[in-house]
């Protein structure tokens, strides 16, 4: 039988700080980069982050993150994979989520997708997110995807990657 | 610590079988009761179930099922809730479950809510459903709630339960 997989969509399919800088360059003309965001929190990071959120369509047109299509055709060959994202928290973004997995990983079927508020209930051999409040209550091995928020917060039993290149080399 | 019980949505908390019932009556002025329905699948029950289903705002108009709030209520004070349905096969209609919800079980918080695909991968002690699909794989105390399309579906191990009066006389 195939190992379960938990694949998180934020910050680990979507590049949400990708999309995070541009709508701040375009409503405040100020441009960051990821290094200038290292260590903090997304809500440190861009105090206007819950506005972006909520704002039209945000998660409907969020940007991919680099090589994650060819990342989760080859998880999705070899394990069991599960797609389970944040989506309760901010009320009427889940259509737009799910519109997106079906749009960009249109061999993830509708049987492989969970969005809740909490990920503490769902089970699985592996987890990779970029949360560490997701991770820490996981039964399974945790896999931290590197994003600003989390680089500086490294764990025993985390192993970090870098990106969908290094998933791909591990697992 | 309180046990976790899971609670499913349609069939349970909204009285689907009602709406389609007043769906059909109102596109066929074919007027059938529950117990015409006894033994029949949804879908051979309800022909055109498919459309209905997807029909503008379905999810967000369903009728509630009788003493729901009340028992609902009642569960949330005694266990940790999770309201866990099956929403993703028809896509674009969550947002919809999910405002409905809220508007009628409004001490149910965002963290309490799973939509998904399956349920196999959601844990918990107890779980009460309509379908044996999602029973059968649960490892907990599975509680099957009395609908026409699973009358006839006795299985060791279920307690069946013929609404919500009977959940609390129980639990």
């Amino acid at each position: 039988m195939k190992k379960k997989i938990l694949v998180d969509m934020d910050g680990v399919l979507a590049d949400v700080y990708r999309s995070m800088i541009e709508k701040e360059y375009l409503s405040k003309g100020k441009y960051v980069t990821a290094e200038d965001l290292n260590g903090l929190d997304e809500y440190e990071a861009f105090p206007n982050a819950r506005e972006i959120i909520k704002s039209e369509k945000f998660f409907r047109n969020l940007s991919l993150m680099p090589d994650s299509i060819e990342g989760l055709k080859y998880l999705n060959e070899k394990y069991d994979v599960l797609i389970v994202s944040s989506a309760t928290e901010f009320s009427g973004c889940i259509n737009d989520k799910q519109n997106w997995l079906e749009e960009h990983f249109p061999f993830i079927k509708w049987q492989q997708m969970i969005f809740c508020g909490k990920k503490d209930s769902v089970m699985g051999d592996i987890m990779i997110d970029d949360h560490p409040k997701n991770l820490d209550y996981f039964k399974g091995e945790k896999i931290i995807f590197s994003q600003p928020h989390n680089i500086f917060k490294n764990k025993d039993g985390y192993r970090r990657v870098g990106g969908w290149n290094d998933i791909i080399k591990i697992l």
